[in-house]
């Protein structure tokens, strides 16, 4: 059976410059392209703070779709959290030019009374603590899931400790998963991130997809105590720009999930891969453009065509 | 029907240091790993020239397996190729402290009678005007694979070309199918080679696994002219030593389809995840160390393992 599923993160105005061009003042934030992609398989409630120069065009894109935006805070005199960034070549890592957060520097989130019974919660990247406090204000929620980043497994070490005692799932990258757990092979580091509390880990690999590590289950065994599936990438030979890609994965795998309503590890592995095929239509075009014209059915075709590349049978 | 199979190839005294250890003066060299990978499926017919040095503990490695070593030439007063390197962190890439050819410099492979009938050939990485050379001794193969390297494609441009027109498989990694080619995105990269001539090609991308891109053949079709398949790496947990990982899965792939005896697109993607796992074992020890204590069925366990992990449905 579905269920509800609560994001809360960051919107923001992209500037961004690929080989392939460039583009100005877009859509873009953590929680902007989770919610996108997710709503392709499930309602979604969105908590996040612009400024007053946030423009109805924008709000459209969210409003146009299953999503929830009574949590789409507001600030009076305020303006909405801006980042410039590039990639080159082979586009495997954004260099970030310029960065105001402006509103979203004093995001304290504050749930809707009508959000708090999410059952399914993914906390986009942000300072641990803001992510402890809004997981404080959900009632009893069947699954938690976060994303973090180096700023704060250097800085916010503690907190994010806390945090992942807390949580059902951690969703990060290579070089964090790295960071994390200082241990350059990344089974043993994914492991290591289990051993701090979560009963999952998703390392997202960019180009090269992800890897899910989890801990066994009920009814679930493997012979070396946990449960492990490596996916690759979807071979696209059209990236435009990687942006918003690992959000975009996020949001198509908890999507998922909450569409099915279970969790369990081959529930996990296929959410994974809904997430790996709805990303790779993201990063064929410059922000949320892709995924503003896509119908659910192209995600589905996709997810089929990947399925079959892997079966080696 | 199974097919015999010829590699040519280097064979060398290894000197490795990784953060798990060293070994010092170890069997080593291209067309080692490939044919003790390859052995597990099929016989192979080696071509390969060593000094006086070369050991007969290390001769008996490759004679207690179906290796023909009729083609393992003895230069009388000279010394076997010898290589040293290092890995660091998570041993992604090979550093290069020390290479002597010696006897591999003058390499000029001459097949002995009975292996011109060869049906399939793996021209291991070296000059690929050598590896046309033996191409031109080999009757009527069904299927001829080449290796290359940064080298040859710096240096050797026109000859590489003119093999790439004659060969039908080409397997590199991924900084050399993007220095061929010129194209920072994998799968335009492997799209212009096959443009080059082969009518597949396989690129290496180490730990993340694979990328298969082949041209389509009789009664395949795809959507947009090719058959791609992305494999992941096998989750290895206990990387000891990457040096002849690329080899050992070359050599685990073509020893498949010489024991399956054909290479149709289906085919091809099943030797891919047969040279995987065959590579996952190679890593875990240094030298052939892992290669030699193993049995088939243990490569067919991880087979069935990596394709249960890649279930989707």
């Amino acid at each position: 059976m579905a269920k509800s599923l609560l994001v809360v993160g960051s919107i923001a105005f992209d500037s961004v410059r690929t080989p392939h061009g460039e583009a100005e003042d877009v859509l873009g934030g953590s929680a902007v392209y989770f919610s996108v992609a997710a709503s392709f398989f499930s309602p979604v409630r969105l908590v996040g703070v612009v400024g007053e120069d946030f423009p109805d065009a924008f709000r459209q894109v969210l409003q146009s779709r299953e999503i929830d935006t009574a949590g789409l805070h507001v600030v009076e005199g305020g303006r909405t959290f801006r980042w410039r960034g590039s990639y080159e070549g082979a586009m495997n890592e954004a260099r970030t030019d310029e960065v105001h957060l402006n509103v979203f520097g004093d995001f304290r989130p504050d749930l809707p009374e009508a959000f708090r019974d999410s059952r399914l919660v993914f906390l986009a990247n942000g300072s641990p603590v803001t992510q402890m406090s809004v997981l404080e204000q959900v009632e009893k929620p069947d699954l938690v899931v976060a994303d973090t980043m180096n700023l704060w497994i250097e800085n916010e070490r503690d907190a994010l400790e806390a945090l992942l005692a807390r949580i059902d799932g951690l969703v990060l990258n290579e070089g964090e998963a790295r960071m994390l757990t200082g241990r350059p092979n990344l089974i043993r580091a994914a492991e290591e991130v289990l051993a701090l509390g979560p009963k999952f880990v998703v390392v997202k690999k960019g180009e090269h997809g992800a890897l899910l590590l989890a801990r066994e289950g009920e009814g679930e065994t493997m012979a070396e105590g946990r449960l492990v599936c490596p996916l690759p990438g979807f071979p696209c030979p059209e990236v435009c720009d990687p942006t918003g890609a690992g959000d975009s994965f996020a949001g198509g795998l908890m999507g998922h999930l909450a569409r099915i309503g279970k969790h369990d590890f081959a529930s996990l592995r296929r959410a994974m891969a809904y997430g790996t095929v709805t990303a790779s239509f993201t990063v064929e075009d410059f922000s949320l453009r892709r995924l503003e014209g896509l119908a659910l059915e192209e995600i589905e075709g996709r997810l089929r065509q990947y399925s079959d590349m892997l079966r080696l049978g």
